[in-house]
């Protein structure tokens, strides 16, 4: 059984064929450029060299088309037929109230998603694209949407409530819905795996830390607190995001600054974060380089930063669900930088958390690896997310049914 | 020695008379709608009836005028002259990063503190004005200005500073200032008495729940993180403010809805917290009988979410402190809601926090309380907070130095 998981932006496409049997990646690839000039895609197949084409795409079903017929290719395929894909997982940002669960895309499903514009007006239109020129393309080939937000579905009132006036949540859906959710529930069922714990018992704080930055709470396998919310500004320091800030903030860059609503977002989404602090960029190379080189202050700034606004979030969450008994880092930042993790991590004996420096510095993770000392009453580990095999397993699932 | 402690606002100014040598207030007074038609003075002494002057005051000058005869009048006073008022100590809201500590009022603290007006506009000016007018009354007398944001200078960087553009920072001053500086030190003073502790041996989170509301990590002594920020919105749930929200909600608002910033702020000054959630208003009497009168289903919502960020914020200071020996609660809603309390406080013991509900339930605080077990490692109490006299205190140290 082969599942092809497709997460389609607005100028760009991802996509992997899962063999499900092994779990093996067969192909993934990247289309950049649609609908503008210089399209280009690009795939690798282990083994092979990477192969690019580059030729014009005028929209996402054109870019699909390409990659249905490069999965397929004589010379650069990798399965003899389309039939051979037995369904498509796409990656949908928001899912709204609706859908706390992945789901069989139908015309009523792709209506619930144009509803969920208005709360993600960048991620779903391309998302609904990408859903609707597969179905063009593949009529007869199950379509399964797995999204962001399902997973978080399970928090509580009085976790996604904001305190606002209650007709914003009752009228116009303000809530905290949190996003990652895939990644989360990845990583947090792969914990269970690590401590051979049925996911049921154990109390975990999901730390994913990429461009985007959000931390979960879960507990018994369910999410019950999120940092990421109404959208994906809220919560922790990230790239070039400033998460949670005085809101107070915002309306006075507009009123003492002049700063249009416009320009304020831009500052939080796109000049924030990592690159604010800094200076530097969002590439947390860079940030490690000018500390280590020139013991760049800001720099450092911003590892203490980003390792403080964990670590409180970590005690926060441990409160919320009376305890912790693992934590699980991932994503780029996550996985990639122990400067962050040791910040985080220092210092919380009183938590049960005893963390291996050594293990800590070790870059070569692997599947994963934990980096608690065998004494440490909470574990902590290391694990590289992977949305897109869980979303093949969701979509299979669900096919199966 | 007496000390005349006075807290101006925008049209009111509340004083307190306070004989130092046993802490005793010798009169307390509120004088409302200062420039407005109907201006009243209230006075309260020990043992005697309720004063009240119904007299038009055009200004916090004329104002303080009859605070001052009130108390040497000859029925209703409580000293002979003005010359036995040693010093005045001036609660001011925003010290910037200049004042750390109290200080002397002199014509350069003036200037600064009209240098601090773009970051508290609705406070430091009444507070600017209460000050000038004690001078022009009384010329011989020293001044003090106690500062809200003062106890909270010794926060590190990483727990100041927002993750925006450093620019902001430098050249705009937006950072995490914090405020309730005064009731903070005060509180984490009285654990340390309580406790018979030296204060530099204690981890303290004080959570000071009015109608505005604010928690600190007291380490040592020193503020080393609070949830009020650049301005007095951020942080926790409270009377009619939102605290920290998704700051997208706030962009949101006005691209969206059509809100103008100055109603956006309107909302989640003013229609927010405890207000927005439960529909109810900010008295948490209310709040209380809509819950037990009819298990209001909003009402009890707004306790959860409020015991719930406390909660989380307990557990977030912590890890900042890598630990927490003592929880102080104080203020309205810190002194007077055990239903608050005890959902902050329950499923905590995995941080040595052992609640004794009954003792929590008991409304009697006194001079305060302990209401967690003998058993428990980490010691809470209820303690009143004494803004007032912790002005009064700060000054008289000043004005002997």
């Amino acid at each position: 059984m082969k599942i092809l998981v497709i997460n389609c932006g607005s100028s760009s496409l991802k996509y992997q064929l899962i063999n499900m049997e092994d779990k093996g990646v067969l192909a993934q690839g990247l289309v950049e450029r649609i609908g503008i000039s210089g399209s280009i895609l690009t795939q690798k197949v282990d083994g092979r060299d990477k192969y690019v084409i580059e030729s014009p795409l005028k929209d996402h079903q054109e870019a699909i088309d390409l990659v249905l017929r490069t999965l397929v290719d004589d010379n650069q395929g990798v399965i003899k037929s389309m039939e051979e894909i037995s369904a498509v997982g796409h990656r949908v940002v928001h899912g709204g109230e609706k859908y706390a669960t992945s789901v069989v895309v139908t015309e009523e499903v792709i209506k619930n998603l144009e509803d969920f514009i208005k709360l993600a007006p960048l991620h779903n239109p391309p998302n609904i694209i990408g859903i609707r020129a597969c179905q063009a393309l593949m009529p007869n080939t199950p379509m399964v949407a797995v999204f962001d937000t399902a997973f978080h579905q399970t928090m509580p009132e009085k976790a996604f409530m904001y305190p606002l006036p209650y007709e914003l949540y009752k009228e116009d859906h303000i809530r905290r819905y949190g996003f990652h959710g895939t990644s989360h529930k990845y990583v947090a069922g792969e914990v269970a795996k690590w401590m051979k714990k049925d996911i049921k018992d154990i109390k975990t704080i999901t730390c994913h830390l990429g461009n985007g930055v959000s931390v979960t709470a879960v507990n018994g396998g369910q999410s019950i607190d999120t940092t990421m919310g109404f959208t994906p500004l809220d919560g922790i320091i990230m790239g070039s995001r400033s998460g949670s800030i005085d809101p107070a903030i915002v309306t006075y860059l507009v009123k003492e600054k002049g700063y249009s609503i416009d320009e304020v977002n831009e500052i939080l989404n796109k000049k924030s974060g990592v690159l604010g602090i800094s200076g530097l960029g969002t590439d947390f190379r860079d940030i490690r380089a000018a500390v280590e080189e020139r013991n760049d202050k800001r720099a450092l700034l911003t590892m203490d930063i980003y390792g403080y606004q964990i670590k409180k979030q970590i005690g926060a969450y441990a409160a919320a669900m009376a305890g912790v008994d693992a934590i699980v880092f991932t994503a780029g930042i996550g996985e990639h930088a122990p400067e962050i993790r040791v910040r985080a991590l220092t210092d919380m004996e009183f938590l049960g958390i005893e963390l291996d420096v050594d293990k800590n510095d070790n870059q070569n993770i692997g599947d994963g690896m934990e980096i608690s000392k065998p004494s440490s009453k909470v574990k902590v580990f290391v694990i590289p997310t992977n949305e897109e095999l869980m979303i093949a397993e969701e979509t299979l699932e669900l096919i199966q049914k």
